[in-house]
């Protein structure tokens, strides 16, 4: 290997991990490997622009911290963790979409038909439906995992003023799959700007924001978990999502909502505002 | 874009950078996002595998400092750093190799002929030779700036015992392009294995040793800058540098010298180790 040159180095980087115990470590290397330096080549990347890259990389891990993720959001503004979530798309399910960077483990649990809107701004909003199989069969016992930006468009890691718990939760459906809550309509959302991403995307020319949307992850036992997003009819940023994320099923359209029997049931007045989706998992 | 889908996502994400106004920043981010998502497309990649590939730069980023770049260790072991470098060689000029992750700047200044070695441990060793242009004339005040580890194999950042400028140096050739000093044959270095890049070398079945080395970086008014290493025949891990370095070109051997001139010139007593490395700067 003293020998190794322009041409032979990137074999010679492949054949170093021949000892890799794991063939499915060793494929994604390979391929990495191989990609990275097919890259450099094409390019003729020069030594101040790979120093740019990796000042990225670094200030990308200065500024992230547990409520900051910045290799998330480089990802999502290059469209890899769209094309990851298409990927592994099912059939007949769902389809999936992003988990952004602002997702938190330990969301409170809320019953079937709780409140989430509290204390927030916004005009109470009904977002219910059923989880079901892909013979549209409801599954009992799903667990959503949920959370939205605020109607200023920021999520709780970024506005001191909201809770840390504000506008997240953990349900569990009954028998019949049906989940609902009141909440509120986010606004459209931009994600950070202020760091090394920010800079990449006024770089190209590009806004930062996201149209409004709700997160899920659902998942039942026998199930894949579902990462997903739900996005609003009207938006002005669906066509120009800043990292990719809309799904033309994935758009629901908030309409005024008659139903007095639903109404009586999640104690609101009618007419409300509602939206209702419903989720698909595949096996 | 609300119709975006695993086949036109690509173009999507190239499409979103229509409106840059640097052509080289487009060019760039084009093949980086098309090499990236063949990559994904390529090994299918997973989510939980797009997981631990974040995983990994966030960690990164959380061990990386002032003292230490874990990207540019990251870059440097799958071979990047030096497919770079090759890119870049200049026909006639010395071969270029990789800058590592322990540069500094500020280092102090030492005159030609000055002992870097101080209370060092290990033989004293003359270190001399020419900068010279393609042509083989002496290149007149020349910049060299000048890192190696101590005989345990570790750089002032990671050991307490060092002082912050022990073992490096910037020296200005005089009108002959000589340059010259003494100091301690290094010991073959690890690279950090406490990180993650420790992490991908064990699961690829690969060590962190790198040859002993000196690095160099020579520069001079109207030459472009060189960054480049220094090796030593014999050493057992010149053929298989952890970060592919080594180029035979830049392979010494450290020899007696009984030249009572040079000798005198450096304060030493002959005979004394010694070895010989010109460099020659391309336009």
């Amino acid at each position: 290997m003293r020998n190794v040159s322009e041409s032979s180095i990137t074999q010679a980087v492949v054949s170093s991990f021949d000892g890799a115990t794991d063939p499915r470590f060793r494929r994604i290397i390979e391929s990495l490997t191989r990609h990275l330096h097919a890259f450099a080549r094409e390019v003729n990347l020069t030594p101040e622009e790979w120093k740019a890259g990796i000042d990225f990389l670094y200030r990308a891990g200065q500024i992230s911290d547990e409520k900051r993720n910045e290799f998330i959001l480089t990802s999502d503004v290059l469209g890899l963790s769209s094309l990851v979530d298409m990927l592994q798309s099912d059939t007949g399910a769902t389809e999936r979409s992003a988990l952004g960077p602002f997702h938190s483990e330990g969301s409170p649990a809320l019953a079937v038909g709780g409140d989430l809107k509290q204390d927030n701004d916004g005009e109470p909003l009904l977002v219910h439906g059923r989880v079901l199989d892909e013979d549209d069969k409801p599954v009992a016992g799903a667990q959503l995992d949920f959370w939205q930006a605020a109607v200023n468009g920021k999520y709780w890691q970024q506005d001191p003023a909201q809770d840390p718990h504000n506008l997240r939760f953990r349900m569990t459906t009954g028998d019949d799959g049906v989940y609902a809550f009141t909440t509120v309509q986010p606004a459209p959302y931009s994600v950070p700007y202020d760091g090394p991403v920010g800079d990449l995307l006024r770089a190209g020319g590009r806004h930062a924001w996201r149209p409004a949307h709700f997160h899920f992850i659902v998942g039942a036992p026998g199930f894949r978990p579902l990462t997903t997003e739900v996005f609003f009819s009207g938006d002005p940023y669906l066509d120009s999502d800043a990292i990719f994320g809309v799904r033309e099923s994935l758009v629901v359209t908030v309409a005024p909502n008659t139903d007095a029997a639903l109404a009586k049931r999640y104690n609101l007045a009618a007419p409300f505002l509602s939206v209702a989706f419903d989720f698909r998992l595949g096996r």
